[in-house]
């Protein structure tokens, strides 16, 4: 199987020291799983949906079973010169675009944003991950929420402050895989026991 | 420091169970590093050559320091249809447009392929290897010659012939890690103690 996953700095896993971020933490062990990390980081769903064609076309291949899961969101939620970089509705156009043309492809996953610090993009990015679950559900693409479990649990957004004010260190993005790893649709789509 | 390596399965990690690969594990603990794993496998250097610049593109900024890490040529000496997939002096050719432009943008490494198993290919990979060290002695891009080391060596090999023929795991991906984070150009170019 071949994963390509397309999102921000959190699917890469910026500040992980082991260099694995959450998706590659979710993969443990399953050497026969091909992983595409195609996080970049800074990116709004507007940027993601620019590139991830052209990026998924030479990582596609005919003869093995292929994924696409795609996370994004608190990006969209900052201000930058005084407007939110990407509007909530613009964000839902984005998803829903890449989620309807990557399932013409394969099968697709999406994962919600991770908590952020910053209480104004904190509740824009809360109210943008209902709203991604809403339209998952309608476009019967499996979700994983993992927004208030991360910031009920309160490591993610611990080490975060310790480090950039963004990007949590292993034990975050290690919770953050856990969850992802121990959801029924993630075990389903990457065909784990 | 924004890392991003361009080249095949072996930059990518392919096979290894802890989805890092060699660079990777040359990056442990590195957590300032943002590491870009942009190998794709079965790519010969034509096929990187093309994509490099756009992919490069979105991922490069201006307030950090950049790098750019180029490792390919096992899948130059395979033969397809009864040809060489990309034969060395094209590879050549590729190789040297690529150090070129990418020096325009940021300190560049290359890091030659490791040993394949199938002799003919081994034979025109190690060729290719010791082409690819004068070209980047004569462009004075610093170069780490792993071939001879991880052939000696036997632990790549065994691990690759124990998997796909191709791949090794864990512990193959680590030895290399270690010749490549242990060279003083390796060292150097990402600023390491």
């Amino acid at each position: 199987m071949r994963i390509l996953a397309f999102g921000d700095s959190f699917v890469l896993g910026a500040g992980d020291p082991d260099h694995l971020g959450w998706i590659g933490r979710a993969l443990a062990g399953r050497r026969e799983v091909t992983l595409y990390n195609l996080g970049v980081r800074r990116e709004t769903s507007d940027e993601i949906a620019r590139r991830w064609r052209a990026e998924a076309a030479p990582r596609m291949v005919a003869d093995e079973p292929m994924r696409l899961v795609f996370s994004f969101g608190c990006n969209d939620c900052y201000s930058e010169a005084g407007a939110v970089r990407t509007p909530a509705a613009r964000s839902l156009l984005n998803a829903r675009a890449m989620l309807t043309e990557g399932a013409t492809l394969c099968p697709v996953l999406m994962v919600g944003p991770p908590p952020v610090a910053e209480p104004d993009v904190a509740i824009r990015a809360e109210e943008l991950n209902e709203h991604l679950k809403v339209l998952c559900a309608r476009l019967q693409a499996p979700f994983i929420d993992v927004f208030r479990p991360l910031a009920v649990d309160g490591l993610w957004t611990r080490e975060a402050a310790d480090w950039d004010g963004a990007h949590p260190g292993a034990a975050g993005y290690q919770r953050m895989a856990e969850l992802v790893a121990a959801h029924p649709a993630w075990r389903h789509f990457t065909g784990a026991g």
